[in-house]
């Protein structure tokens, strides 16, 4: 029973940032790669070179030899491609974070296969740690998803679409808009001829600090103090990057008030 | 000479969280810490024991044993410090990225000694890494400054006031902004039972990725890719949280802004 209950090879729809990373991990497992479906034919021809698997030229030639169809496509066709895929028997999921299990519905077996991480091309990630938040329609199937996802990570937990969404949207916060504050950084300081490397171990204990601390009690810095005067010289310091004063505004009060009312 | 030119005794004037982390880093290397004096005597005294120094009753009181007195108050006492110690010939430092070097002027020998980093009790850094940004009056103090800095880092610069103010302002975005998003996660995640711990290999590769990966290219998700829908169904999730979605709805506009116009 075990041995059946394993998923041995799965095949994508999709060949980005995510389909490419879950590729890899998955071939490290021993999970074969078969077959893969792009909209763009070079990206869908480079993904089946790297993964030594063959690239489809229509979702209607899927073969059935996956036991797993993994569609790792932008939000807004999950569904239309799920549907075109409803011919197939195979377990099918998608990878999003905000797309609920229901855009698959029409389909035979299905669920959700979310690593929750930031993926870019050139960056090796360790899936071990990674969170996958896995929900299937059945028993049979999360169990399935499980084990498949166990192979690639420590990190495996049994996540509701609704509890997804929450974590998709804290992933934003915390993930993209840390990354904007490092990018706007980053221009502010080549405007002034300063590398940005002098932010990188404090950008660095900051994430680190809080496996160890409350974020509350992590905190630093002019707002925690109520440092009026150093916030005043900011503000100045930032006329002439309007919107990063505003950022600097915004997140300097609501500071303020969570450690000073 | 070069023995001559090293610093091998200081006191403080402040007993915090920077004064602390000086202190073990300087006790490491070796530096013996004289003389302290705190506004709060307890937290003098435990630093005192702490570092087996002598905690002085009142700034008036210092010896001059130590060859330098670092001063590491909040910004607005600095200079009032500074004035009040001007009775002593020891060269004297603070600690503040947005305080001038002329804060000190009244001194007979005077630089900065600031460490970029975040320091929070209970947290042990390391300073090998942590930028030191260096300034002095003359040459001969400069030298003798980032020669002690680098007992202790492997990081120093020679900084001005006017950088060191940039680079300030530049830490206060990436670290406590970022921190202040892990925050309202943290606040969230927690209204729906979820466990923060979802978003820690995030938080970490986030900041890792941007040692090899310039932000702009490490930039992912919904406002990157202009996903106008999740960004949609994101705003509406947030409407129990009114502070954090106004937060939302600033950093996906510049994001959408940076890439798609």
């Amino acid at each position: 029973l075990e041995q059946n209950s394993s998923i041995k090879s799965v095949s994508f729809v999709g060949s980005g940032n995510v389909a490419t990373h879950l590729a890899i991990a998955l071939s490290d497992a021993d999970v074969k790669i078969i077959e893969v479906f792009s909209q763009n034919p070079v990206n869908a021809n480079k993904f089946a070179m790297d993964f030594n698997c063959t690239a489809v030229d229509s979702m209607q030639n899927f073969s059935a030899k996956a036991q797993l169809l993994i569609i790792s496509v932008p939000d807004s066709k999950i569904k239309d491609v799920a549907n075109e895929l409803s011919y197939l028997q195979t377990l099918i999921v998608h990878t999003s974070g905000i797309t609920g299990i229901e855009a698959l519905s029409l389909n035979k077996k299905y669920g959700v296969f979310y690593p929750l991480q930031t993926f870019s091309k050139k960056r090796i990630i360790d899936m071990k740690d990674v969170p996958f938040c896995i929900e299937a329609k059945s028993e049979t199937e999360l169990n399935l998803l499980m084990n498949l996802a166990l192979k690639i990570s420590n990190n495996v937990k049994n996540v509701s679409s609704e509890q997804r969404k929450i974590l998709h949207l804290m992933a934003v916060m915390v993930s993209n808009f840390s990354n904007h504050l490092y990018h706007l950084a980053h221009d502010i300081l080549a405007t002034n001829n300063l590398s940005f490397d002098f932010l990188i171990p404090l950008i660095n204990e900051t994430a680190l600090k809080i496996k160890d601390v409350h974020p509350s009690d992590a905190q630093t810095g002019p707002a925690r103090r109520k440092d009026v005067s150093t916030i005043d010289e900011h503000m100045k310091m930032l006329n002439a990057f309007p919107e990063y004063k505003e950022i600097y505004r915004l997140l300097s009060e609501q500071i303020m008030k969570k450690y000073h009312e």
